[in-house]
């Protein structure tokens, strides 16, 4: 299994190797707990998705800089004998809590919260930042389409306009994770049991001089799993060409899964590819619809009536395009058993290590949010952040994808119908204990939100 | 040096594989040539600037599935046993035209030009897409950063918030292409040779009792290479701490290197801990700001006056947050001799193989571009797709990125003041030569842009 970049432990801020210099030499490495969590959520998101946990844990499992690594560093920053020492025996040997994949989340509340030797805890910031970020902006993003599908399947096809070969692939996990039904990119498929989806590019269709020969050719060799993109010329003329070459090959239905149809207007070439679909006798043959879609896009064909079966989502998507990052912080909470925070004008951050108790009501809905220092305990309420991580070491098996994923669609749908819309509207209250309030030095200054 | 996951190849689109199966059924592997292009630029681009050639011919020129990749793409994907064998004899051995990393590029125009077998130039999509869009889109951004900046240097501080680690090291290269100063990315300096920064973090100040205390601590192991962070608690409170362990280390002004600002009213802080600093005898200690900028806020800082000596940027730059993807594609537009294109609509493409001819007044500045089959010459212009690969194998040695650096600065120096401006404007003119409108087979129904 390809270990995408988690094995790369250069892949670091260099400010986090310039504090380390100075925690050894003053020798400060008492315990430090971080917490990692979204400051705001974007105007159009109602709620998070946690995600890559997984990629976290194996990240931080593994952690450990490699001689070619050092070298690499001492060339581009001069390390002294003992530093260069120190990082070559660094391994991470703290312990993390964290909220399991798929959980919904809101802003303020930590996902993760890393506690550990301080140069430990420290060193691996960038990096963890830097996973749990995009895979909870894309399953946060990918939530949504999934909502508006509606139970229509929907795939990734994204990978072309990731943010490089890594973020195609993080990108398929947390959509599916979210609710997807699977990914056009194989390294998804193959590293992650994803399931993967693939038909035809325009290409295909111009190499050929007729697009019935395309057609003919795709079908020949792919018999009945293909779907044919029908819009390369004139999307109905496809259509009519699919049904001839069906009655050509079989004299009856069904021999093709599929048809895409990947521009112009969705829903009337929908409209009109089904009609002839099905007066061709192919009323199996399933309606792909492909083109720059994204949750609203979608949410409109749904609600125009429009007979697809499935959507393909790409770039929209993959990077979240309008809200391609989430305001997310690691902050420094405890140090040598006192709690600290940071006062900087909008960045404000609670003190001490803290709880998210949830409260949901009879019919399992969520009803509200509160945040409180480890040490409380809301009656009625169930904490959210639970022990994954001791000394080092993972705490019980890898969770398969698939039960995350199912726990994502049921956190979905466990939220109050205003949550899960689509529409930018009240936030989500999350409640702040008052012991969490009063342990703020000065209440005037303290952290605000 | 780190391959940056250029040696995975199964990060492909399965229709990659699914296409090849046919044409390998069918026995179609002419010659095919693909060009690669932007269709319309985002309305908040005016230019943008060519990126990623360098990885992208490295992932060409070392194309070849690997017997574990053949296992792992057989494993979700069955092959047959010839088609298995193509795939594992599977190279890249055509040719490759494109203009150079940092050329100013407008929509329309080829950035890349693949001429190779059908079957070559079409499983390599996904990646060369994937490659050239993201560090293009990062380019183009950050240029726009570093002509707001006017002159002043630009660090990239994005890793931990770009679309997984390959992005953060990727994002890193393309905007010290565009002109930045250098990065915080570690692996980027060690792969890339771009001078790396760093600081410390909020955290650093917190896990101290006292703010002076950090300071003196950071001081007293790292010296004068020090920048130090003022803004935890209070930013002139903290300025003024600066002043005094100058004072009291050295008893003169040039102890630090520069003071950095990361919240609130950054010209209003700039300015006021320029006097602090000033009056303390820190004349030579620059000020250094982060926090959420973009080239608007650079701009706006810029023409305020404010005393900011450099600037660093995160996730707007290296995500591009206000347009976060190109609409790019890799369409084939020749196969077997013959020219090829595509109608579907609003995505109607040019045929046949095509240079881009720039034309640039004496003082050297752009006038004109003209879009032309590859046989026409346009008299007085300059061709910009160049030979880049013959027969699978680089021409030439790899070009320094301080080279491409230095083109790319010339290039956007070289643009008409109206194309430099931050604001939306009319369209640079991307003129169509008749020969090539007179190409489509149909001229009412032909391409459109």
């Amino acid at each position: 299994m390809s270990e995408l970049g988690l094995g790369d432990h250069l892949i670091v801020d260099l400010y986090e190797v310039t504090m380390l210099e100075a925690y050894l030499a003053r020798g400060m490495n008492e315990l430090a707990s971080f917490e990692l969590f979204v400051r705001r959520l974007p105007e159009t998101r109602r709620f998070l998705l946690a995600a890559g946990l997984e990629q976290a844990l194996s990240f931080l499992e593994s952690f450990r800089l490699s001689p070619d690594e050092l070298a690499d560093l001492s060339r581009v920053h001069p390390l002294s004998p003992p530093v260069a020492r120190r990082l070559s025996d660094l391994r991470f040997s703290g312990d993390v809590d964290a909220v399991p994949e798929g959980t919904v989340m809101f802003a303020g509340e930590p996902i993760i919260r890393v506690t550990a030797r301080l140069s430990e805890a420290q060193i691996v910031e960038t990096r963890l930042l830097n996973i749990i970020h995009f895979q909870t902006l894309i399953a946060s993003k990918a939530a949504r389409a999934v909502l508006a599908a509606a139970g229509r399947p929907l795939i990734d096809f994204g990978l072309r306009r990731a943010h490089g070969g890594e973020a195609g692939v993080l990108a398929a996990r947390a959509a599916y994770l979210a609710g997807f039904a699977g990914t056009s990119d194989v390294r998804a498929g193959a590293d992650l049991g994803i399931p993967i989806f693939g038909t035809m590019a325009h290409s295909f269709i111009q190499a050929h001089d007729e697009e019935a020969a395309a057609f003919a050719d795709f079908a020949s060799v792919h018999g009945a799993r293909v779907a044919l993109l029908i819009d390369t010329y004139d999307t109905e003329a496809g259509a009519r060409k699919v049904v001839e070459l069906a009655h050509s090959l079989a004299g009856q239905g069904a021999a093709f899964r599929a048809v895409r149809l990947d521009s112009g207007d969705l829903a009337e070439h929908a409209r009109r590819v089904r009609r002839i679909l099905d007066e061709g006798g192919l009323r199996d043959v399933q309606i792909v619809a492909s083109s720059g879609l994204d949750e609203h896009a979608i949410a409109a064909l749904v609600a125009s009536g429009a007979p697809i079966d499935r959507f393909a989502t790409g770039t929209k998507v993959v990077t979240s395009a309008d809200a391609p990052y989430l305001d997310c912080a690691y902050k420094l909470v405890e140090y040598a058993g006192r709690p600290r925070w940071k006062r900087a004008e909008g960045k404000q951050t609670w003190p001490g290590r803290k709880q998210v108790w949830r409260t949901r009501n009879a019919a399992g809905v969520l009803v509200s949010d509160c945040l409180a220092p480890v040490s409380e305990t809301v009656k009625g309420a169930t904490p959210l952040l639970e022990p994954v991580m001791r000394a080092g070491r993972r705490l019980g098996p890898r969770r398969p994808l698939e039960q995350i994923r199912s726990a994502a669609l049921a956190e979905v749908r466990g939220l109050p119908e205003g949550v899960r819309s689509l529409e930018p509207g009240p936030r989500f209250p999350v409640r702040v204990s008052e012991r969490l309030a009063i342990r703020s030095p000065d209440p005037n200054q303290g952290p605000r939100r």
